[in-house]
């Protein structure tokens, strides 16, 4: 299935816009993941709860969600073991279920190719998102790849963001780019912090699939979110990341019934507006 | 040691100034390293090759380089078998030689943390390369990894670079922050096809270390790169690299001998400037 086939199947029948974000922090997962009776598990194995931790959230969570997305460094960050982690929780998400890998990649075009042989083929992801600092070349040589979809960063979420992406509007260049890239297998990576530039945003990519960070923990409003940053369409080509909100809600034993719930919290929340 | 008690080691002791990039690209490998007799090595196995290949290299070179460039994604996409391979890789360079992994990281300070984790411990590196595009953020949580050196991209080596970085002249703005978040902690990645703008850098950031990719396979000219972007006190402050000209030069059995001597070549060519 492709990207969109994927996107379309969990839309409708989730009828579900939240992106769950597994950044599964091996710092921040439920101590009692880590105690044997009375001891505590070596580092190495601890690694190896990570998939654990995340194969009780997508079996709890697959019926709510709109996709995953799996932010790479939270990842490498445990090392090799952390990567096989990836790889396991990606093939536990349900084959119909899109799979974004977050790792904002960016670099000239042979270097681009093996990013793409690595997230589409190696991780089985359906997108990840990228960084378009380099301009097209970036984005070029991931037209190989079928079925795959590419989020570009284009006005993200942090703080810092003012300093280059505000200045001279040149997240609106990136934006034209975007739309002109063409709307099949670009999505735009649009932080829900910026509040007052959404509606500009959606006006210059009427037809792209926005991918939104920034609600909860990062402070931006799902009610601006939804009333600026929706397309005019029949579908709203919105998906609203959560992560840390949703997932590290409860680090007690029912760390994955809490996720389920806020899950669902969400999912009806973000309904209400469409 | 510090990146920069490496960097005055090797700079000195080698006499030389070139960054080798071992962007190891399995597919490029000389084909005896997957032969065992008559037949060919099965995928899995051929992976190893990757380290068998590098072991040879840096044996070969590490009394004539200044510093290794690993391209991330070229070990990425083998798997985490290509991980296993980087990160043994790193291991066998001498320990008084600078590591460069060239990830061209950019994400919110959470997620910097994360990947500062990674690549400084998990892999060892002393330095990694790093993309502004999301501002201060992106520098801000690697200050916590005593003695590592960040080169963040100032003006890449890629044709399509122009749209963003040469717009409204956005290189000048991140140069001046580059130079403004100090010399210490902060290279430059300046691309040497960009010859007309060298000069310029090299004002904008007096006492950067500069790490210059774009000479050989990409067209740049090293005239052109030793008469504009050298710093004017007593040490030159420039990596230059080369990595596919040097790596891939001779595919036969004899690959080691022949990087060898283009590394010595280019360590000569670079010094007859200085």
């Amino acid at each position: 299935m492709t990207f969109w086939e994927k996107y379309y199947h969990t839309t409708k029948n989730n009828e579900s816009y939240v992106c769950l974000g597994l950044d599964s922090d091996l710092d921040c997962l439920p101590e009692h993941l880590f105690k044997s009776g009375n001891y505590y598990l070596e580092r190495e194995e601890s690694v190896s709860k990570i998939f654990d931790f995340n194969k009780e959230i997508i079996d709890r969570t697959k019926d709510k969600i709109a996709a995953y997305k799996l932010n790479f460094a939270f990842y490498l960050s445990a090392g090799i073991g952390g990567l096989q982690a990836l790889k396991m929780s990606i093939l536990r998400i349900p084959s119909t279920v899109p799979v974004i890998i977050d790792c904002k990649a960016g670099d000239i075009a042979n270097t681009m190719s093996k990013y793409g042989k690595a997230f589409f083929e190696e991780f089985n992801a359906d997108a990840i998102t990228v960084n378009p600092l380099m301009g097209e070349d970036v984005i070029e040589p991931l037209k190989e790849f079928q079925g795959k979809m590419l989020f570009v960063l284009a006005l993200t979420s942090n703080k810092s963001a003012l300093t280059i992406l505000k200045r001279e509007k040149l997240y609106r260049e990136i934006s034209r780019n975007i739309a002109q890239w063409g709307p099949e297998r670009h999505g735009a990576v649009v932080g829900a912090t910026n509040a007052g530039e959404l509606a500009e945003l959606r006006d210059l990519m009427p037809q792209t699939l926005f991918l939104i960070p920034g609600i909860g923990a990062q402070g931006g409003s799902l009610e601006q979110v939804m009333k600026h940053a929706v397309a005019g369409g029949e579908d709203p080509l919105i998906l609203i990341n959560s992560s840390r909100g949703i997932i590290f809600k409860d680090r007690s034993i029912c760390f994955a019934e809490a996720a389920e719930e806020e899950t669902e919290k969400l999912r009806r929340e973000i309904n209400t507006f469409l």
